[in-house]
């Protein structure tokens, strides 16, 4: 650790910079969740939120209703008699001790380590000699092992459980080195009893031919081959890929195969369905594999998979989700606001797949889908105070929410009102886990990938490096560019020091303040929807940039968000300034998409925003509120002022279903109020609605047709 | 039996003639099913189709399944074991025992009523002593009796067996007589072990102070109660209808209370919610309640949920139901049409449910949307030959359906192609009962009141009677006035020969062909949808008629549904024509339905069309289609032509949400394709979709701005 140029590195924030990236066997690596420090801003404000007030918020829900006390009865041989907690509430406990995994990596806060290290004591207590670990199956009055794959989840929680121990070694040092883990022990003893159990031979031999109703496991074993360079583990987790999608399951009462991807091969899908949050750990831990054992049609395959669903079934917000029934997918262009489903957790594994392919190709459309679903899917769950969530992340609101009591446990999927704790209570830990390790988002390092001769890693010449920056925040970047992946000695770090209040404002400036002895070529992200950006570069001089990525210090931009291929390497002292436009703009929809037909949202930067009732005018109901899509949105605060007016509605009593004869100006196609002035109307961002007491709200927004506004 | 006017009276209809109809403790009473033999035409029709098809597809399907199978598994001992079906499939047997009940009143076909006592035969020996009988709970190997009130279906499955008896009260004779029918003496028996179980002193007694999950029993022990002039079961039907609403019922996991309308009391309920079949049967069994124990409160707490309702979440269709997650009621306004559930149950319980407030009240909005409802959701169920049926009845099919086989039980929510049996199967044996009975629904008797002065009877002079023709199909109409509901000696049969083609032609002649002694006036129904409609009268003279009821002979309207206070005594000769307006129209929806903003249906008379992807011209894609709402629809067998352009749609491989930037003519925007000419394209009547092979479909089609397509 050489290089230092701060002066305000604390002994933690050394123990942090030393959290390892992820490695996978491709050409790029993400961000280690030390590398960068945040400066408060948007995420360093969830994030200290999520450390000071979420994780602790978790951990007290948890021992309050036993979820964590269930270890300590399979421990204790009390396993008898009732159970709290579904059959997948080990994973809970397994999310926060990734959290936390996340936390203590990040800031070094021996608190944090010490929490963990209690938790996993009783999590260890509770293992069974030969690796098997779950609460709820296999113990004294309980089902048998796997006895329910279907709707067991006893493979989904192991997963949890093996990426909570990658959270550690990614965290903690070398990987089966004297400072070991006991988590990370734990999670290598479940992971050799799933190999045993669900291994190739059991195909003939003893082991079982069976796949997880809840994919889950795929990606924790192949996350934790890679951190323990355990070909095994990727080997179960590639097993478990391939076994998927020839309707082996036992059905689920009502519900088809698709709701557990069990009805396609993952290689053959050409689109995700069914249960999303399902299809999309599905995904990630495909994509894991596929990099991983280089299999370039499995990889293809969840590319297309991801473009389809992304171009039909995503909404505005990067949620997916448009069904409550299944908590999945609907047809293509089925997604209506009112019935979103947008699971958070759906949000959170978007952004792992996401993460995944952008490591994989390095394609920036993965980074801009990252963007939009972080700031209006992942942010917008939590309360502000960390201490109450979204489940369901609908884009209208038809009436307001109830007041929910601190102290209740609610049900999953109400709409309007963010709860402290749901009964199905995925989202909170998935929330925790996901802001303790936004850094690991926010940049890749491309390597030069050694010994091949690959066309687009040419323009890295003389062993130099690319780094690219795919999310924006304030902070201090310090990234170490030893090559320990490579093995060869370690030669320095780059510091870059952000500064920028996106995305409150545009601009974003990074000064380089250390650079490593090899040659790094910078790339900043332009998203997709950031028409007349600039960019300043070290000389001054400003050039306009076209979306995708733009390389630093040089005129070019990728839009096809390949490599740039021209090398620019940077200096001590080097500033480069880009400028996004964040003015609040309208956005159509599809015409495919029925359900907003005849509707515009406003975004601004990338924050969707949201009509919210408690800024309407007295007297004026959601309902009848008409955009003049013909007055351009202006910027006021973090959301939009724009100009409205209002129809007439018609009064209750017909006494007939809602639907009738008439032209223009009828109550079934009414026109403006006469006389009644357009009036402006404020917009908020769309992760804030709901913080001001119960509210109807719409991200859609009916327009006026422009000549009935002027 | 007096004054026959018709010579082709046969044996066997004048044993239906005998049929018995329904008689409220109220002044109307609806018509037996033997005093209307339709001759063919739309109901005719379908009638003959589940009387030659589906009666028998029914048995089979459930004997093949061991549906029927399990009474004799209980009258053998022999339940230990698996049991077929779930836990409500009882109830699929008594439906069909209704429908055979229903079917051998209509027609004495001493065939169907053998078949009927076969069936009957085998559910009496599943009896048990006390009067208990279930074939899921109670037995060997077998839950116990009422052990789970949420979901056990048990009351449920009761209530079913005593409207399948109700049903052989009113076709057989006299009950308690010599004929009573060992259907009937099942049901008395059952119906008196649920009030020794439930009955009011089972609060503080042995019994049991509970309601069942799914609301019906309610309804089966007021009819019987009524049937059999049991006052015993009308209260307990009341106990029933109080105990709701108080939260009593243990929760189903993820379903709030709302789901089986247990949150409020149905007296105090402003609105239908939650699973819509459940809260229909509910508000059947309490109008029942209300009207046979005078409690106007209750009446009117019914009549301002259906009002509700019906003003804001329900489909043009008539259909119930927008949400597939718990098949129920959504928010007011959310009326998604592709993912509306409008179960076929739901528009059977609506007919139910309306029809009992149109005996109560007289008000023509009732029979306005029986009609709506009949037409558009009961029969678009069954395919042509009666062999299949949709369970979900959506109004848009975004992806064609996938083959049926003909021998496969189906998941029974898979929209776009009509299944021959579900595994949740009370759609087929509910259309059935539906269609055996349909007689009941066209029209209504009005007495009287005895002893009491009523302003609005007064016009009812003389011991006259009032009918009133509610639905419309030809054939012949044979009243019994004999006053027997009042005790009277017989005066004899009102005989009216309806002649029409209705649907297909809006022309209705009635001619009286027989008179009773007692002064009788005749009323038709003119549709809230027929604007323009003519009557022409005795006399010849035709006039404009308004929505509502009309007096015939008199050009008395009452818009408002009460009776029109003119009497027209009725003579043989007799001919009176009412001319309704069915050329096509279209149908905008109230801007708060946001899921059809920016479209238009077209309708037909009581008939919604659709536009299938079958009729498009080759190479235009169902989303592409706009209709010219500048060019008035017309006529084309029972569906419409009407005027289309196409607009083009963006390629795919954006790799972005579905929405973005964008002016008219945008992707976002588009603006019909220059220079493609305007073509004409047919509709279908909505209830005949899906007949020709896989398809997508619309009711609501997108509308292309006047002023583009000129």
């Amino acid at each position: 650790m050489t290089q230092h140029h701060s002066t305000r590195t604390t002994a933690s924030q050394r123990q942090a910079a030393r959290a390892r990236p992820v490695v996978p066997r491709g050409p790029r690596r993400g961000l280690g969740v030390g590398e960068l420090r945040l400066d408060g801003g948007f995420w360093g404000a969830l994030q200290e939120t999520n450390a000071r007030a979420t994780l602790q918020h978790c951990l007290d829900w948890m021992e309050q209703l036993g979820w964590i006390g269930n270890f300590d009865r399979v421990a204790e041989g009390t396993t008898g008699g009732g159970r709290p907690g579904w059959q997948f509430s080990d994973s809970e406990v397994y999310k926060l001790l990734e959290a936390l995994a996340w936390e203590h990596g990040r800031t070094g806060d021996p608190a944090v380590d010490a929490l963990l290290r209690k938790v996993v004591d009783r999590v260890a207590a509770a293992q069974d000699e030969d690796g098997y670990l779950n609460t709820c199956f296999g113990h004294a009055g309980q089902a048998g092992r796997y006895s329910d794959l279907s709707t067991g989840h006893e493979l989904y929680c192991t997963g949890h459980l093996l990426q909570a121990a990658v959270a550690r070694v990614r965290t903690t040092g070398t990987p089966g080195g004297t400072d070991e883990d006991l988590l990370v022990e734990v999670a290598r003893r479940a992971a050799d009893h799933v190999c045993r159990e669900f291994g190739a031979d059991g195909r003939g031999g003893d082991g079982r031919d069976g796949i997880c109703g809840h994919p889950e496991i795929e990606l924790g074993l192949a996350e934790l081959g890679r951190a323990l360079d355990e070909p095994r583990y990727t080997e179960q987790a590639r097993l478990f890929v391939e076994r998927r999608g020839h309707g082996t399951l036992a059905p689920i009462a009502l519900l088809s195969p698709a709701y557990f991807q069990d009805d396609v091969p993952v290689r053959d899908a050409d689109v995700w369905r069914g249960h999303a949050v399902r299809a999309l750990y599905l995904a990630a831990g495909a994509v894991d594999v596929a990099v991983d054992t280089q299999d370039a049609g499995l990889r293809a395959a969840v590319e297309r998979q991801w473009a389809r669903s992304v171009e039909r079934r995503t909404y505005l917000t990067g949620g997916m989700g448009s069904r409550h029934q299944d908590e999945g997918f609907g047809d293509d262009w089925e997604l209506p606001p009112d019935r979103a489903y947008c699971e958070t957790c759906a949000g959170v594994a978007s952004v792992m797949v996401s993460w995944r392919l952008l490591l994989a190709t390095g394609d920036v459309r993965y980074a801009d889908l990252i963007e939009r679903t972080l700031y209006n899917v992942v942010a917008t769950s939590p309360r502000t105070d960390g201490r109450a969530f979204f489940y369901a992340n609908p884009l209208q609101q038809r009436e307001p929410g109830a007041d929910v009591r601190p102290d209740a446990v609610n049900p999953r999927a109400e709409g309007g009102v963010r709860a402290p704790w749901f009964d199905v209570s995925c989202c909170p830990t998935n929330v925790a886990r996901t802001l303790a390790s936004w850094q690991a988002y926010a940049a890749f390092v491309e390597e030069p990938p050694e010994g091949l001769s690959d066309g687009a890693r040419e323009a890295v010449s003389d062993g130099g490096v690319v780094v690219s920056l795919a999310q924006y925040a304030a902070g201090e970047l310090r990234v170490a560019l030893d090559r320990s992946s490579a093995g060869s000695a370690p030669d320095g770090e780059l510091v870059l020091r952000v500064t920028t209040e996106y995305p409150h404002d545009g601009r974003i400036r990074v000064e380089v303040t250390a650079v490593p002895e090899r040659p790094v070529t910078l790339r900043l992200r332009v998203p997709h929807w950031a028409d007349g950006a600039t960019l300043t570069g070290p000389d001054g001089s400003t050039t306009a940039v076209r979306p995708g990525w733009v390389t630093a210090g040089a005129a070019g931009t990728d839009a096809a968000g390949t490599d740039a291929g021209v090398s620019a390497a940077l200096a001590v002292g080097d500033v480069v300034t880009l400028d996004l436009p964040v003015d609040p703009r309208l956005t159509w929809p599809d015409p495919r998409v029925d359900a907003v037909r005849g509707t515009a949202a406003v975004e601004r930067g990338p924050l969707v925003l949201a009509l919210e009732s408690v800024d309407l005018p007295d007297g004026v109901q959601l309902d009848q509120v008409r955009l003049d899509a013909g007055v351009a949105p202006r910027a006021q605060g973090d959301g939009a002022v724009v100009r409205a007016v209002t129809v007439p509605l018609l009064e209750g009593g017909a006494g007939t279903p809602p639907f009738g004869s008439g032209g223009p100006g009828s109550a079934f196609a009414p026109t403006p109020d006469a006389g009644a002035p357009a009036f402006d109307l404020t917009l908020v961002p769309y992760h804030r609605w709901a913080e001001r007491g119960p509210s109807t709200m719409r991200v859609f927004v009916p327009t006026a047709r422009h000549e009935e506004t002027r």
